[in-house]
């Protein structure tokens, strides 16, 4: 059996792209990652900043922002042009030949407008994994092109969907696992997993299903961290290699196979 | 010698893009268009309206619009997130694979910041038409994959420059008839090149460059359209196989062996 050519899946959300310095930084350690990559990032403030100026009221139900349709069209102007087109433009100046993507362009990520059920969130895209273009991913890839992909989708009846960033790398990651062997990284404002609040040097190095229900049952684990690594364990499970969490900073020793972050595995 | 195969590039305006109801006919007929295609897109005048909102002023010196910092960060929202994206979800709508790019993207189309001689004319982007990236394109249309092209080139150090869509569309034409027989068709508010300012229906069919100096001799060419033509025959001379310029409504008469619209041709 031939080994499949690896391939890295990483994610950026917006405490990279709110910054311009860090986001420079970020994009050229990016740039400088050997091998096939995917870059898939976040909205970030501009958005807000941005919708305000545009006077568009920032809708909630039940404390969960609502895609109006308005908020739409703000999103796809400025995750689909702005931050998509500026990431693209800085990484060709890094020599990295990166090509800007919504899950619309060449049908790459079908998807179901979320179904009403107690909210209706509006223009938010519901992933269809199943259906997600791999050929037109594996062509751009062997043509040594780096997508980068903004958080939208497409309902294939012409509407634009706002799509969870994470949801997304995590979908791509799977759906590519066929050709490649991928590691998805997420980067975030933390070196890794914490083994505890109060120190955030001392990370947890590797979690697999046996360890994640041991440190649920011990309460190591924290609210806003458990989704992640439930998410992270399911798309190992779909056949993805690895899923690494990890600081922004941390880049080229979380893609090598010394992870600086928390690695999750099977 | 084989025969290239054929390849159509439409560049549609601002009248085409301005109305919804325009924009969908306008669409509907793009997506029935037998073989290779790539769309062309300009900007129309809600660039315009959401930068009123957004506050940012309109700079002109001696009547030239200005790209300030603002105003090329509007129109990379506009132009390559909304414009673009809403037309790539449109045509996928269609069953017609669009994927919407910028000049960024794959590094398709690298210009020149536009030297400042009497006038900075600020973001702006000449074409450097001999570094097309024609591999891409060619290999994208392959996959029957149809580019859809927002009006922004870049300069290879990060920076998006605004770029005319004409410009665009002759320079991509021109590039990719090293692979194709290529027509470029311009979609405007007209039945084609009039004979007289009078007649609205009576249209020049076939301009070479000997009828253009014909025309230009006896006054029947207005100010407006003898740049378009003084292009188009450059364009032709390149290796174009011809220019047609002809109404939005007319895009399959336009694209067939008996163009309603006026055909210009060696």
């Amino acid at each position: 059996m031939t080994q499949k050519p690896s391939l890295l899946v990483v994610k950026a959300g917006g405490q990279v792209i709110d910054n311009p310095e860090v986001l420079q930084k970020f994009l050229a350690a990016f740039a400088d990652l050997p091998g096939a990559k995917i870059l898939v990032h976040g909205g970030g403030k501009i958005a807000t900043r941005i919708g305000q100026q545009l006077d568009i009221q920032p809708n909630y139900i039940n404390g969960r922002r609502i895609t109006d349709d308005a908020t739409i069209d703000l999103v796809t102007m400025v995750y689909g042009g702005l931050i998509n087109k500026q990431i693209t433009a800085q990484l060709q100046a890094l020599q990295c030949n990166a090509l800007g993507l919504t899950g619309a362009d060449g049908n790459i990520i079908p998807a179901d407008k979320r179904p009403v059920k107690d909210i209706d969130y509006g223009w938010v895209g519901d992933v269809l994994e199943n259906e997600i273009n791999t050929n037109l991913l594996h062509s751009l890839l062997q043509q040594n092109i780096v997508p980068v992909l903004a958080p939208l989708t497409h309902d294939g009846t012409g509407h634009l969907l706002n799509t969870n960033a994470d949801t997304i790398a995590s979908a791509i990651a799977v759906a590519l696992s066929a050709h490649f062997t991928v590691t998805l990284l997420f980067c975030f404002e933390k070196k890794g997993i914490l083994k505890s609040m109060d120190n955030e040097t001392d990370i947890i190095a590797r979690i697999d299903r046996q360890a994640y229900e041991t440190l649920l049952a011990d309460g190591t684990l924290t609210d806003g961290i458990i989704p992640k690594i439930h998410n992270a364990l399911a798309a190992v499970d779909k056949g993805l290699h690895a899923v690494c969490i990890g600081h922004m900073d941390d880049l080229h020793a979380n893609a090598s196979a010394e992870p600086a972050g928390t690695l999750i595995t099977s």
